[in-house]
């Protein structure tokens, strides 16, 4: 597959800039909000740009490594979220309701049958990845199906009107698959990118450093991005780098939350560079390997709140960020048009 | 005046942690959302807080200062905004509407007769205040009775069913006269508390410099807050001070900007320690002087996003994620009522 992701051009950034800079605020003033509304009118190619119909995807998985111990909860935690989702009564939910956005569940491979449900997608390539200590997490067959769902979903968004995807994931296991993608692409020692997850004690994150050891002893780090995905990687992360990479395409906004989509992220960054172009970090994670992810692609996160939950929250409780830049450069008046003077 | 501010007890501490441990989620993972869960369910004294009827104050006034040079736009400006804001079209109308905050401009002592308008509360105490590079900006009578109007505003809108204000100002001059309160309570050298304000060139800088180092070689630096406040301060510094204090006196949340309006919390934390429990940091000024007030009050916002507007802009965008603390707290489904496994 290959990805037709255009970089932003340059062919409005001087009109942008001046209409910043009339607002009736000292230059620069609203500091980070600037540039912010300058990135996503020049995705949307226009002077006055819009944030219509957001949608918040939250991508879940289950992982084959997760039974050999990677985390702190039982796998069956997996789908007892994603019915909590569905029940409206995680954290997820909460920030989406207050901060207006759609909420969609995609089950890219849950080890659990919902049936045909509201607000749930199913997108279901098996139920779990195999345990990738002992094999390929998936075979590129299944990485490739992942991919393609997931490119076709942002697709589909993009022709009934969302122009901005906040991505969120759930899946029990998913850090230790994000701690290998990420060692995988940025070189970083695995013990640098390898963190507590939900919650493990000193033992337990001693085991997970000796299972993911024992997996990269396996399996090696592939240079080719996709190979190192179907190695290591879960279903809703293969899925989400897929939307990601057909968000962008459609010149979507991409709101990128915490470690597991950054992951993602790296996947499809390597994929294609351009991307980064329409990409938002919304926070700082507090899982150890999200500071190596962010070096890597040079990026710097609108909030640091020491959130370490995932299903998409950072990305949630961002959202009012961006859209105050959207507002503010539509909304405020100029100097001209208020009547206030310049600088002495 | 005395203040009657009430520590915070810690009656429901272990009520409250109870609650937001059993959250489905891990330990923890979100952040700096639960303490602040906590502290606002701590000052409503309830298992299940609520934020009713918030209000933005934007407190302006004028400065004598201001026409001896210590600000890179001419006095007029002040009033300018004034209207700006009556009209809509600043950058803190366009965060209010978005963020759906009540807000209100309170003239404490503009240069200029605005007359009756909605939306804007005379409480004038002079048309600016007196330049204090000559003599005092106001006399102790000024003080009090800008105190006493700010708490006395506080009180009436807690009997309105509001409880939570955020803090804002306009005044040209007005990051002086802030710069002198902060070196006279913290200490702070005064270059390391002197900024570029609305945007002062190196000339400029040193010009302010300059002209407050010839305030205090005047004024000295009084060991009693209430009259550093009168020799140096502004009428909307005063003002807020008294709104704040009679705000914590009301239990109420006081959301609190950037290096203006810590400035007149300076001022009322030296006069009553207790209300610091009553107050949110909503953010890292980019203005100078804001990181050796947040050092005196141990103070740790919640944004960092590179802004020095004032106007509440900062108070502003923070709110969602006071308003998210709360909505976790009522709203998210515990480990039980969703079904979900605890730790393994």
């Amino acid at each position: 597959m290959s990805y037709a992701i255009s970089p932003l051009d340059t062919t409005l950034v001087d009109a942008l800039r001046a209409k910043i800079d009339h607002k009736t605020k000292p230059l620069g003033a609203l500091g980070r909000l600037e540039p912010l509304a300058l990135q996503i009118a020049r995705i949307q190619q226009t002077l006055t740009p819009a944030l219509t119909q957001p949608q918040l995807l939250v991508f879940a998985g289950d992982h084959g490594a997760a039974r050999a111990g990677v985390s702190a909860y039982p796998q069956d935690v997996t789908w007892q979220m994603v019915e909590n989702f569905l029940a409206g009564g995680a954290a997820i939910n909460v920030f989406a309701r207050q901060m207006r956005l759609g909420l969609r569940v995609v089950d890219a491979g849950v080890a659990h049958d919902f049936g045909p449900r509201d607000k749930l997608i199913d997108g279901k390539i098996a139920p779990g990845t195999a345990n990738y200590i002992e094999q390929p997490a998936m075979s590129p067959a299944q990485r490739d199906k992942a991919l393609r769902f997931g490119r076709d979903l942002a697709h589909h968004l993009a022709e009934r009107g969302c122009n901005a995807i906040g991505f969120g994931e759930m899946g029990i296991g998913n850090t230790a698959s994000a701690s290998l993608i990420t060692h995988g692409i940025t070189g970083t020692p695995l013990p640098q990118v390898v963190g507590r997850g939900t919650g493990l004690d000193d033992a337990g994150l001693d085991r997970k450093q000796a299972l993911l050891g024992a997996a990269l002893a396996r399996g090696g780090r592939p240079d080719d991005p996709l190979s190192l995905l179907a190695e290591y990687g879960g279903f809703e992360i293969a899925m989400m780098t897929g939307a990601m990479l057909g968000a962008a395409e459609k010149r979507m906004l991409l709101v990128i939350d915490g470690f597991i989509v950054t992951a993602a992220l790296l996947v499809a960054h390597a994929v294609c560079p351009a991307i980064l172009d329409y990409c938002v970090f919304a926070h700082r994670s507090e899982e150890a390997g999200h500071r190596a992810q962010l070096a890597h692609l040079d990026a710097s996160p609108l909030l640091d709140l020491g959130l370490r939950l995932g299903e998409g929250t950072g990305a949630a409780l961002a959202w009012p960020l961006l859209q105050a830049a959207v507002n503010f450069l539509n909304e405020m008046a100029s100097f001209e048009s208020a009547g206030v003077s310049g600088k002495g």
